[in-house]
């Protein structure tokens, strides 16, 4: 449970305590002329040395003849979504999880004098503060399962097309809070013939329902915290059951990767704010072919959001492992797509 | 453990009897001038009516324009690999197991003392027969599990280099226990646009091992039984711990369809003889687009073998909700490669 706490579920306590505040001095991204992808130029939002690193990578590993040259079938890459593909400042599943509380309780008033609904009603911090992670963990089993899948995809998708994201003192569509340059860099993986997997700490469901139209990675491509599910046979659909199966978080996306893949990748991307992707950036070094390994560093207060790991686990192994550091702040022209 | 047994455990049953006898009228399959797959015709081996009907369907649901095109990323096919891809009489991953105990009792003989290794060496029907699922549960972790995910990899590698298949009175390459129609209609599927996927109830890593030199499915591609696994971070590796996390069979393929793939299939094709598809072909059925679902019936005493489940719950499954019915014995001109 300590470990769950760490990523579904103590980034829905700051939801719930209504928290959700954004650092004042964040502005919309400015345009810049040079975010057209060419052939020449296929980061165009990313600045060196960082960029030119990246392309040496993909191409010393994609050009056949190559010393370092990676088939086809293992060019894999795993990357993260909150905090590396878009911004995880409330993260997106807790709003979710939010809006999914009130229709409840609008539906089922009596639900209000129930827990945990009481306590998010009544915005009871003290709730959640003493029940800790039981408490928490009963919010999301009541939110994100007890449905069948058909009817959780629905309601996923419903809330997607309207759900608004808290950004720079407004609310803008989710599709605006994805990393415009790491648009690019998907773009790129998968046009020098890597297979792009995301590897979340979010549940699986909801985060392929939106990982063909924000990012271009299918369904079967998104690898994620997964409940435990029963096939009704009477009825030919699929239970969401109260238990967790995989918690795909630190230790548990190697673990994912391995389920879901089958092998290692040699490009993996998470970023610095959990401590959720050493391992995973880890298992990809531990490749036998030559392998990449980024975290993005959440370091622009202007632009995006300044948080660091209160110990800096995340950049620190960036400095004993050699990994590659992504500075939003230095490395990216613009951040948001306009 | 009642499930457990009817898939991966029963199967070993009979091979550490060492009852692995195959059905004497067996004869080497018969070389037909009509088998080059060509632009007219995609399913060479197979004869109609059953042929015409597969290729109506794919031709509806990949065409533009058709009333029941179905879009590229839902064009998802999964198919069965135990006797519907290859044979199963005995099961390849039952030889695999007797493989290892034997090694495991040539490097260390004290465990010939041991069970359930010393009943494997002894012939001991009664052992597991008295000791039932448990007994083979033992000895299905002691061959499978308590190494790490490359130390597995490379011991069935290695013994797939070199495994022979008893067929026909002698021993052939597992190559040679493919059927060589379904070759064709992966490839035919393939090249309409089809993402196919293996559903097994054999363990994931074994059948990966396989599934891309075999069938030309990609590791990712295979979803099947799967160990509990647990990340070291000291060493980067992946321990396989000694309990299943998925069993991929019956009401469980489903299960791993939604984990692995994250929607249902449009096309699903499994086989009779242990009831392990039934629910697959349900779950495909129950598709919002129109699919498709075929059952291998094993009733070709002469080129493969004739085998009937006890209640014929597949055959009785296909008339009741109007599946395909594959007879080996009339719907194929020939069963394996030349």
């Amino acid at each position: 449970m300590k470990t769950i706490s760490k990523t579904i579920l103590v980034g829905c306590t700051a939801a719930f305590y209504m928290a959700v505040s954004l650092h004042p001095s964040i502005k919309t991204a400015t345009a810049t002329a040079s975010t057209i992808v060419t052939a020449d130029d296929p980061l165009p939002s990313w600045n060196d040395p960082l960029k030119s690193q990246i392309i040496a990578f993909v191409n010393k590993v994609s050009t056949p003849g190559s010393p370092d040259f990676v088939p086809l079938k293992s060019r894999i890459a795993t990357i993260d979504n909150d905090g590396t593909l878009w911004a995880e400042k409330p993260f997106v599943q807790e709003l979710f999880a939010l809006s999914e509380v009130k229709k409840m309780v609008m539906a089922d008033t009596s639900l209000a004098r129930k827990q945990p609904f009481k306590a998010v009603v009544e915005h009871d911090k003290a709730y959640f503060e003493k029940g800790g992670e039981k408490a928490l963990f009963q919010l999301i089993i009541a939110t994100h399962t007890g449905m069948t899948e058909d009817q959780f995809e629905t309601t996923v998708q419903n809330w997607f097309a309207t759900a608004k994201y808290p950004r720079a003192g407004g609310a803008v569509s989710l599709s605006k809070i994805v990393y415009q340059p790491q648009l690019e860099l998907l773009n790129y993986l998968r046009a020098s013939g890597f297979k792009v997997f995301i590897v979340t700490g979010g549940t699986i469901e909801f985060v392929r329902a939106i990982s063909d139209s924000f990012y271009g990675v299918p369904k079967e491509n998104v690898v994620g915290t997964t409940f435990k599910y029963k096939f009704n046979d009477s009825t030919s659909t699929i239970m969401r059951e109260p238990s967790i199966d995989l918690l795909d978080d630190k230790e548990g996306k190697p673990v994912g990767i391995q389920t879901h893949i089958g092998q290692r990748p040699i490009f993996s991307m998470g970023n610095e704010g959990g401590q959720g992707d050493i391992a995973m950036c880890k298992y990809c070094q531990s490749n036998r072919y030559p392998s990449f390994q980024m975290i993005v560093n959440h370091d622009d207060s202007t632009r995006e959001y300044y948080y660091q790991e209160k110990d800096s686990a995340s950049l620190k192994a960036c400095a004993k492992y050699n990994w590659h550091v992504l500075s939003m702040k230095n490395d990216w022209k613009i951040i948001f797509p306009q």
